[in-house]
């Protein structure tokens, strides 16, 4: 896979270097380009923001550096010839902007963004690219707005981190056990929409701390179990709004118990809802 | 605001140098220090790492390197006296641990986190940390165990570089502008729950694509109008469920008759429900 990252922070894009990334990249697995857009500015401060029209506080960067740059990397990567300024769209990367006013970024993009040849990231600073930057390239090529979650950041540096990460761990040959997964929150399989319990690992006794009896036990059935009322346990307390979406044909009848035992019980549509206070973990 | 961060890959952190963070580091707004958690450990492989307790995929983070390390960042920065083991919770720290298993961090828990006088972040690797350690100081500190969205990370530290920046820009003296807080897509405020619209710079003409007449006007009532407008569209598209969720008497006379243009009409409860196929940006 091909990564382009367009950015005035380049240096932000070192962790790319290390760890899983890096291996995969040492590997040969991703192919990744961090570029500065400040070298596609002309003048002597290299400026890439100006005010927004309009009016209004902060700084909105210029359509021309980013069009110059996407225009030249494209080109760079694209094996069809150009068309009337047009790229042939099976050339082309998918391009994804780092935005909060984006559609989330889920655990399923980042699947379907696992199987792309090639991805673009245009991680902004200040008020955002300006708009026609969007336009332009959504026309030619799938653009995808992408905001990680609820919460205001300086630059979109950070959440390509995150989206590169996410992306790289679900390529063939990254991840050392393909079983691992497996049990991850948000994972498709047996744990699907519930948050992983408890782990514990040597020695048995820590502070005056002990583990779980049923996890010395060597039951694989009652471990599982386990296993899983702990994830329900953690699920209701910590985000209840993937107990109310869950469909009701995900829970089994012990499943059921532990619910009811935690305070949830299914309503007149099936979909379980909390109805005694929080049992704390 | 005192920050430390215990990870095995300290080089992951290196963004913290760089842009706003690496500004309020030089203006000592921040006190950063980021620890590699093998400093504590005593073997000749530097161990962090076990099989889990009751099998299973995956490995899990020893309590031991934990423990000391925590110890002895707390143990550095509480001017309290220790009380049997027991340090003064005053003097102590706020523990963030990411993991897809906590509560989402959000940007109200982004504001509560930039009021405390010092963070200890633990980002961790393979399959979590033993959770006894989460136990331990969850006795004694306020330990919060944090999400920053539905998608599986190969470790914490691309959470920690987000929720550090997101926590970054709210302390006083960081943010050059004041006034670039309040529009901020889910910062309080008149656009509360809801996207920002796009947005634009000079030239007035790019690439054959112009900019809305409406911003050129100078006539502000018109712009805020037509930026509410924007905002709403945008929201209905990318993020229904912050309309659904939204308190209706956040909706003007002017905003309802924009949501219904847009196909979206007060259910029984007041509350706003899509009623016609989304109408595209």
């Amino acid at each position: 896979m091909r990564l382009d990252i367009v950015t005035i922070f380049p240096e932000y894009l070192e962790p790319l270097n290390v760890s899983l990334v890096g291996k995969a990249r040492a590997r040969g697995v991703l192919d990744v380009r961090v570029h500065d857009l400040r070298h596609w500015t002309h003048d002597r401060h290299n400026t890439v923001d100006d005010t927004p029209c309009g009016g209004g506080p902060g700084m909105v960067m210029k359509p021309d550096p980013w069009g110059e740059a996407l225009d030249e990397i494209i080109a760079s990567g694209s094996g069809g010839e150009q068309v009337e300024g047009t790229r042939v769209p099976d050339g082309g990367p998918t391009i994804v902007v780092p935005t909060p006013s984006g559609r989330p970024f889920t655990q399923e993009l980042a699947v379907e963004l696992s199987e792309r040849p090639w991805l673009v990231f245009t991680p902004a600073r200040y008020e955002g690219i300006d708009r026609r930057v969007i336009e332009e390239y959504g026309e030619r090529y799938d653009v995808r707005e992408v905001s990680i979650g609820d919460y205001v950041l300086a630059g979109g540096e950070a959440p390509v981190l995150v989206m590169v990460e996410a992306v790289a761990r679900l390529l063939p040959g990254v991840l050392g056990n393909a079983e691992s997964h497996r049990d991850d929150s948000f994972a498709p399989g047996a744990m699907a929409d519930l948050l992983e319990g408890p782990v514990y690992t040597k020695p048995p006794q820590w502070r005056g701390r002990g583990i779980p009896e049923v996890l010395l036990s060597g039951h694989h059935g009652k471990i599982a179990r386990w296993r899983r009322d702990e994830a329900l346990r953690r699920t209701t307390v910590n985000r209840p709004d993937l107990i109310e979406r869950a469909d009701p044909a995900a829970f089994d009848k012990k499943d059921r118990e532990m619910l009811s035992i935690l305070g949830w019980a299914p309503g007149p549509d099936g979909r379980f809802g909390r109805v005694a206070p929080d049992v704390e973990e």
